[in-house]
């Protein structure tokens, strides 16, 4: 019988759901050392937030976060809030002793990033960085061939995160829209996490120059459609890297790419193989092995549902797929294990991964000022 | 607040699961008219049904069904267990006036499918059996485009379900290879899916031919695989057949189509455009209008993700693709809610369609007998 | 420097056409013992048997194929006419020891087919019957892996040959669709390629049980289209069968498949792997290796134009793609060989090929009206 | 009867090839103003040279190109020559009053580019420049399908040439990899393809960024393996850019792109829709019609085969497909319809095309220099 954690959720929109699945789901597909009790949810609107707590199961509700930092019953910080709460939050978690689950993008700028890093290993909590799409098993399965040796040397990443929301332009303004929330726009929301899988599969970017463009720029205002408020991030964002292994590499992000939903795609060559995956089919890998015979080579098409995968085993049999909310669960199982065993588990990505994609990102920026190639480390 | 409907599950294995799954989440992702209480779990093996029932939630533990079925605190009997076993349960609970979420294939013979659905009318109970693929939203969304006339008159189906498990030899026989326990093979297993989604879109099959073949008729028995039984069910089956409405079609079902997990897969021609499906890319829909004009038509990709499509809004926003077991949670739902308002709601398929699948499959065998057509009405 | 034949084409629209191309490239991208001369095009309407001829650049026309066969001067009679001129003409051709290159379908039944594969027999020349789909490298290299025994044992053959062009009900009537014309409907025209490809892959086909259905039988008289005539072959032909080897399979002919252009596809699965391949997508073949490791299978998509494969060496470097008429220019390269050197060299599928087909064919349609499996050897 | 036109060409490999086809099919399918006569090959290996004129039907041979030039009979210089050779021979044709059918890349730099131009057009002879693909029904229904407004406005363009040839280290030092003969290396030889598609189809590239890469940079010299020599052209480079009509983009160049044989890819999103393409499914266009339905909407995939398609018709019927060098024969009816009417007709790209992509490709090679941004005009 595994003992409880308690946890508090910061956040009970898109984000704050699919937590609390996660924490709810997590028993009862993998076997965890701790059983995660979902004790308090907390929010600023009263109205959404009981309704929210009571549909999850979220035994307490609170509107004031330092609260929930007081209590000596909480274990883990799940911090599901907009990118501008994050490090204010995380800091005072930190240094109260909470295990911290914190949703992407991971800070508004290097400074709270290094901070919020500072924070957790001086008190030496666990953290986790919500970068889900590392725990796809496609993706996975992609970190383990590449740790195989299967691609050889990494040539060529070329990557991209591309939705549509923003093509209708009566789309209104909403806080993913405005700098002083989210940081930036596709580069920090999408670009994180393209940047995080390239990091964990190609290893670390050292140079960037990147490319951002304004489409739409007014856009009505949601409490008052009347009325028009400026978008004042990009609208889109190009790049080009350089590996510190020597490849080199593109990311696109946007959220005018009509017909796109949710794109999240790369394309990895090496000397020795290939690999391609998409979010939208995100069960499939696919896998070219430039060992194989020249006359019948070709990009094979894995779907990875066979329990020889990790996490893949504790859901269903062989051809049945899994969806967008069990990366989460996934997270939750590894996060809980980490905390039963510091010394032997981990769980990545953390706040120093958090840093790194900030630099990145940060370099990003600078280098759309400069129009000219900065160092991202 | 919902009121609470309890719940009681005979059956704790692969489809134990997937059951347990769907009543937990039903609510979270579902405004449900109930809320479905994971009351007892029944089964025989003790130590795994004690553990099964821990991990789920079910309040209690049961070893003999009838007893559960005598209780009045019961409302749902949800019956999770393999084939030959559904008839006795059905009917006892029926007439004990419990409601019935029955796994599919519906029973064992024509005779008790009969039996089944005249307790359940009698009863005057909410009757539901489980092929869920009904409610993948890509099939919703087939069903939607076929009654609104997009695809005219339909002439051909295509389908297979095509399963590769006993590709290998050595695969231990289990009870879906023992004709006692399961009817037939993969007619019966896969192919009920099959009918069951060919009647749903196309409509009643009124004739068939089928032909079935054995492959591997001995194999390990699993408690000593020193010692070997016979396989008494068919190892695959290939099916024609004409529709009421004249259209004509085939399907074939297998466990030995090497490099299917489990691919079930149809297309629908008619007369005005056509559909492809299939399970392993379950969250698309291929859809060519042939109304479009000459020069830019083709198949049409279509991610089933939007929230206009039935069920999708309850989960994530577009491009974020569901799995497999959450088709179950929308059976689910429409069961909890054809129990809240039997007269304008309706749960389908039901035991009436359990009966029209159960005649196909006679059919089917009959004519693998006899070598020729056989009525399917 | 190779020295030449005459060959004399009977017939001018498109096989009239594809096979003049053929003659006229196979010289340039293929080492050939001969070199062809188109010398001599045969048929009834002078003005467009004119016109055909000069741009192709055949060097005389002539109206009665009689006069044709007469000539001393002339080696090869290719046959490009309707199905039933093919047996008068290639039975008259061989007697007068013309070597034959013979447009599908062979025969308008099976009497003819055993006469004319007796008089090439009997008159020990090269024939050749143009399933020119086996020569498609993608087919060739199938051939290849199940040769090499990739496949094992063959289970299931699941084809089928799909078109649209009479989805239209205003498409009139041609001689496509008139049994004394044609033999039979899409079973003769589109299912002698599907079977072709069947036994040449998988074997002997032993027997059958074929459905055929009506959905439009009236149609516009082209030349009067205020008139209609009367469609007296099936619309569309599924069929069911058992090959020697044990396996089985299914294949469906129609023209009624709406969003289908020329679907000619077949699915191979043997217990140690197996095979797709699409004619819309004619340069690649999807190949599963059941060897592979479990966690890295896949379908393997293979770009057929690497060098290393039969005929792809002699048009262009990998990833340039060939189309249709290639596989013509390759059955002349092959047809070519075959008369210079009749002892080692073999041209299939031949004559012999021809009647194998139709006794496959008319066992269909045997089973058509007997409603029963019929013996297809 | 058209009249005739004398061609000489200049190269005999593999462009030699696939121009004296496309001379040979052209009148075979296109009703062509004049018949090119293949009337002399020029080369400098007497053997070679001498077997490909017999092959392809060149009636004549010649060592001394200059010679060419200066005979009044030959109407149609078609220079099939390695890049630095391009420019001489240009000049000196349209001096002396020839056409000229070019092969691409233009120029091995921009100086030589603007005086090619210059001669030409003082000449007012045709000048075209042989970037094939415009000519892939495909992507001639793309540009349609753009200016008939079908994408709004373009917001980015995403395209890739990929190829893999050199992942080999052993492959050899041969004419491509070394600048003094190409100018560049897959920046000039697939991105001036790559440029070409993106002007053709979304517009102008005002300013670039590229970034360019070593991999390999000495390899065995062919005629004496034991040797090595230096590889003087990047190995791959990526580029970013804008567009004049405010969109962006990004093209990939790369030999070293394991697993992709000849991937020459766009994506195109607008704010209406949006297209994709591959050349090694060059029959296929993906359009995705963003003014469709919300729910049925999806990239639609269209097998251009469809007669009402340009240059399609005079081909085969749908559905069955063309090849690599069907696009050289395109672009010969093209050419000659040019020479015929060149007040209305026109053929493009032409020698003002391939000075505008040079300057790109020019602005390139600057960027990588300088580390910045470069203006593309």
């Amino acid at each position: 019988m595994p003992s409880r954690l308690n946890v508090a959720i910061l956040g009970h929109r898109f984000m704050g759901r699919a937590h609390s699945n996660a924490w709810r789901q997590v028993g009862r597909f993998f076997d965890c050392p701790y059983e995660p009790v979902l004790k308090v949810a907390c929010g600023r609107d009263a109205g959404p937030l009981s309704e929210f707590a009571h549909r999850w199961g979220w035994e307490e509700t609170e509107s004031d976060w330092r609260k929930i930092i007081e209590r000596k019953d909480i274990d883990i910080i799940d911090i599901a809030l907009p990118t501008f709460l994050h490090a204010e939050v995380a800091i005072a978690a930190a240094q109260a002793g909470k295990h911290l689950f914190c949703e992407k993008p991971f800070a508004i700028n290097l400074t709270e990033a290094e901070q919020m890093l500072a924070a957790a290993q001086a008190a030496g909590i666990v953290h986790y960085l919500n970068h889900n799409y590392r725990r796809c098993p496609a993706v996975v399965l992609a970190k383990k061939l590449i740790e195989q040796g299967e691609l050889g040397t990494i040539r060529h990443w070329r990557g991209a995160y591309q939705q549509s929301w923003l093509s209708d332009p009566s789309h209104p303004l909403d806080w993913k829209l405005r700098k002083e929330f989210a940081g930036a726009g596709p580069l920090w929301d999408l670009g994180s996490h393209a940047l995080d899988l390239a990091q964990f599969l190609a290893g670390d970017i050292i140079r960037v120059v990147c490319h951002t463009k304004q489409f739409v720029t007014q856009r009505p205002i949601a409490s008052n459609p009347a009325t028009v408020g400026t978008v004042d991030v990009e609208c889109a964002a190009n790049l080009m890297f350089e590996l510190g292994s020597g490849g080199i590499g593109t990311i696109e992000t946007t959220r005018y790419a009509t017909g796109r939903d949710n794109h999240h795609t790369f394309e990895i060559y090496g000397d020795g193989g290939a690999l391609t995956w998409d979010l939208e089919d995100m069960n499939r890998l696919q896998f070219f092995d430039g060992a194989g015979d020249q006359s019948t080579r070709g990009f094979r098409s894995i779907l990875v549902t066979d329990p020889s995968h990790d996490y893949v085993k504790n859901w269903w049999p062989p051809g049945h797929i899994i969806g967008y909310e069990h990366t989460f669960v996934h997270a939750a199982a590894d996060f809980l294990a980490a905390i039963a065993d510091p010394g032997t588990s981990s769980v990545t990505p953390d706040f120093s991964d958090g840093v790194r994609i900030t630099q990145v990102l940060e370099a990003c920026l600078r280098s759309t000022s400069s129009g000219a190639w900065e160092s991202a480390t």
